[in-house]
């Protein structure tokens, strides 16, 4: 049987992003399905019926609910093209606790840089910058964050790529200025996406 | 060479358990160090420097930090006894599903019901005792949440029974009226670990 797949999805969601990547890196094809979050489908109510948010996977009629356990998912049922995991242990834990740590973290504290004003902003900023002091130093000198390839922490963490623009804005600060290995690395994140 | 196993942990610490527990259950020796979580060791501050948090397991000199990532490094490495986690990749999804809504779920209600009084409060039993009718959902009439064995739901769910009594307490409510299936769950999980 050939593996039916489907995604229930919204276009600019940062989560989706991350399966919307990992399909794309396996080179898995699948039925898109955008959803609209005002007037969610009985399809997504049915497949997650916990948290009731995009992005689903079903995988020949079975859901799979949240980003980065869709991610590990995919991974390990197309394993042999494309690996986004490390194969040993303590790297994929180590892998893991810095996926988790984006997770925990990032997308908190860009919220709050256009969603407050004044000393809780400036405060905003002040963690958002530690926050990225810390993942340049995860990264360090290597060209992804697992090593020479892009896996699943660089796939965690690049959908914020796409609100560097409007954090610079709101932040009234130059990202490259501040994080400048992280804009590089974002940078040929996705220059490699396109070849 | 041996493996060297350390564990950086407060006794009563609810994430510590879970890693107590695997360990327990994979039969590894380990060395303990009860850590002062108002004055923390050197050790630990260096072991965990990003959150500063237990529990640590070091694995021969290496550490691996958050409790679920520990217990899922501790079922890959000492695979062959008591497999916590389904080897089906579509089972270990769902299994993280729920641990994960355990995590993110369990301990912020469960402190709401002995830290706020009056309305929040009365907000906070509502939302406890629906989440615990989605894990009584989840768990249906199965031993186990994964099925006949103990496994990695179980165990990120398992140290909050420790806190029942207090919840109780708190709350005003008798947890097996409430919850009769958890209740059956958690003491037929202890049984177990009796054995």
């Amino acid at each position: 049987m050939a593996d039916e797949v489907v995604l229930l999805d919204f276009w600019p969601g940062m989560f989706g992003m991350r399966v919307r990547i990992a399909l794309a890196e396996k080179g898995i094809e699948y039925e898109y399905q955008e959803e609209d979050l005002r007037n969610k489908s009985p399809l997504l109510l049915e497949m997650n019926p916990i948290h009731k948010k995009i992005p689903v996977l079903i995988h020949n009629g079975k859901p799979v609910c949240e980003s980065l356990i869709i991610v590990q998912y995919i991974d390990e049922v197309w394993k042999d093209k494309s690996p986004l995991q490390p194969t040993d242990p303590y790297q994929r834990a180590h892998a893991r606790f810095w996926a988790d740590y984006v997770e925990k973290k990032v997308y908190e504290v860009s919220r709050k840089i256009w969603t407050t004003k004044g000393e809780e902003k400036e405060a905003g900023k002040k963690e958002f910058f530690e926050i990225f002091k810390t993942l340049e130093g995860e990264l360090g000198d290597k060209p992804y964050f697992g090593g020479e390839t892009f896996g699943f922490v660089d796939l965690s963490l690049i959908p914020f790529y796409s609100w560097f623009h409007a954090i610079e804005i709101f932040g009234e600060f130059n990202m490259e200025a501040e994080c400048p290995k992280i804009v590089a690395w974002a940078k040929r994140a996705i220059r490699k996406s396109l070849h």
